[in-house]
């Protein structure tokens, strides 16, 4: 028998219950041994809860039960949720988690102890929900030199631009509706910062590099500047504005940024609309393989907490490597990445915007309180400094991928 | 060391050779030890290539090497191949292949001769080329009970029908186009025809059920009867056609098969053109994931032959089990499988189609000679005996996708 522990009775913590117990036929078949939930912790009660005789409040409880064997963490933060899945791999009990904010900041220095205490540390459902992206990467994609890893990987924020998109509709608005039916939180700052896809690309890019890259390096832009009328434009451009976390690779210098891109109908994260994620690696072999589904939700969420419960299982005692030194790498080299700008400018500006910007396209729409325009190739930096020259004169201004 | 030898140095074979070479580092450092192609299989020789001298035109010399431990087999067919890779697999080589052909036919017998002699018979790169599809099935989604798994697996039927689409052209003029440009063989049967898609299916609906499902039993049909009208009608209603492998289980109940399909773009395999595939696999926990990429190709496939290698070395020594047996299943639930049906009659019957079939549309595009209609749900036993009423008046009928 391999009994489980649930560390936060939340949405997460609720829906991983949920699939074992529902699952349990071929979860257990999966594993080669019945599992069972035997302790939730959370600080709460849930009188008339199903498994409410399960809830534990004491975590010591739970770490000290040599009959425990894994620990599924979805509490979420980096406070208490630190510090009991330490105490639970020093207790030798392997932890599975969909925290990405915990796995962003202490990643390395859990693998470290799990692997000291020959367990297992396990995150797929920190990055894409449901969809398989981190074992696919580990164990499937081993022949490859991976070039780059380009993902939606916020359902908050795809949600809202699709909405955006489709209805012509402004952010404000949007946020509100977004918040009153639960896709958005109410304080959405984590979403539509970019923060939280921030830490899934530092995971992610992490992962392939095998050293530490940390999100507070990361350049990230959210969704807040997106209007109305840069959807109206992207229309007219034949291209969708999607919220883009990516790593890119090239001659052993990196890259990685968050940030909204205009896509054309050539990328396969064009179509990925509404609260779906997608995740798109290219390697030097391969080409182009992306991995599709739900982004985010409690089952889905679960499934894939629970999957690594599995691996866990089939691996009792011994600690599944993982790749990942605290190492810190600086991604110095924004000046490699170049491409086009979709920018708008004020009408009384427009001359200005002429002089300093090199300009491919204009576009118009019919608003002519405004200039709009695509650059030509330019850099990150040479882009940043014509853009100050405008100062307040820039209205936004959108990267073009391709 | 970790030396590998390669069965048949053809596409496929040479691609698994370059990515051994190119990227050697990357694929050591995965596997943690040094690899190397110490042999190559083939009747020919190939004078003047680069890996000229290991070339071995004699099997036994590679089966009795001790130092060799891992077998590529890249020959295709179920002759040869088969024999080489039982005598590999019985001197405890693992073998890694792309051969979809021997997998369908033979696959629990070489997973059970591994198993008994301590290595592993991998084939990943048998469905989807270089997208990881079997291990994420296999390993991630091992929460999930799997309720359908639907793809797109033939790249050349898919670029064959988005060629259709785009163009407008008709089926025979873009068979011979694709053949010109290396997109089909010089004998298009079994893409054309469906067998390669149905044996994919066939391997990846078995390995869903843990027994085995024969391509034989499979109703399948391909993409012959496909014209430019059937575009045209295709586009009048909002869809597209794409050649679907599919598999259903339902309430213990299971349903396989292969043929064109209508497409709405709420399906996300709608957007899968050219010579990419995609498969959709829908769990009860998960929803719908998708995996995309190049489903064919010497460097992709290739990827995916190494990638089993480097698991196959990190278990030296070892069986990777793998769940699928011989026990044969009948998929005798036809009947489970209803839905609309797309038909077009020729107008001399369309007065009969009108009786016999419950319609729930009539499509039209100016064509006067024929009555084309959807008709309402009906399960396929159904639908057939009222088709075969109809006699040659039906001109051709397609499957519509919800």
């Amino acid at each position: 028998m391999i009994n489980v522990a649930v560390f936060g009775y939340g949405t997460v913590g609720s829906g991983t219950v949920e699939v074992i117990m529902d699952n349990n036929d071929v979860i257990s078949k999966n594993i080669g041994d019945r599992i069972d939930v035997k302790a939730i912790l959370d600080l709460r009660d849930f009188p008339g809860d199903k498994y409410e005789s399960r809830i534990v409040h004491d975590v010591d409880v739970i770490v000290n039960d040599p009959e425990i064997d894994i620990i599924c963490e979805t509490m979420g933060g980096v406070g208490a949720a630190y510090k009991f899945t330490k105490m639970a791999l020093e207790a030798g009990k392997s932890v599975c988690t969909s925290n990405k904010e915990l796995v962003a900041l202490h990643g390395p220095e859990l693998l470290k102890i799990a692997a000291d205490h020959n367990c297992s540390y396990k995150f797929e459902a920190s990055v894409g929900g449901g969809i398989p992206i981190i074992r696919p990467l580990q164990d499937a994609l081993t022949a490859e030199v991976i070039q780059s890893v380009c993902g939606i990987v916020n359902g908050t924020t795809n949600y809202m631009l699709t909405k955006m998109d489709k209805e012509g509709a402004e952010f404000e608005d949007v946020l509100k509706e977004a918040q009153a039916n639960g896709y958005a939180e109410a304080d959405p700052t984590a979403d539509i910062e970019g923060h939280d896809a921030c830490r899934k690309i530092a995971i992610l890019s992490s992962l392939v590099f095998g050293k530490t890259i940390r999100s507070e390096e990361i350049p990230t832009e959210g969704i807040t500047a997106i209007s109305a009328r840069d959807m109206k434009y992207a229309k007219q451009l034949g291209r969708k504005i999607k919220l883009l976390a990516r790593y890119e690779s090239k001659d052993g210098k990196r890259y990685a940024m968050v940030a909204p891109f205009l896509l054309t109908p050539e990328n396969p994260l064009y179509f990925v609309d509404d609260v779906f994620n997608a995740i798109k690696v290219t390697g030097n072999m391969l080409g182009e393989a992306m991995f599709y589904g739900r982004g985010a939700g409690k089952l889905a969420t679960a499934s894939a907490v629970v999957g690594d419960v599995v691996e866990c299982a089939k691996n009792k005692g011994k600690n599944i490597p993982c790749d990942w030194t605290d190492e810190v790498v600086t991604l110095k080299d924004k000046e490699l990445s170049s491409r086009r700008f979709f920018v708008r400018v004020g009408a009384e500006v427009a001359c200005e915007a002429k002089e300093a910007f090199p300009i491919e396209e204009e576009v118009k729409v019919g608003f002519y309180d405004e200039f709009a325009f695509v650059t030509k190739v330019m850099s990150e930096n040479d882009f940043e400094e014509k853009k100050s020259k405008l100062g307040a004169g820039v209205i936004n201004y959108i990267r073009m991928e391709d």
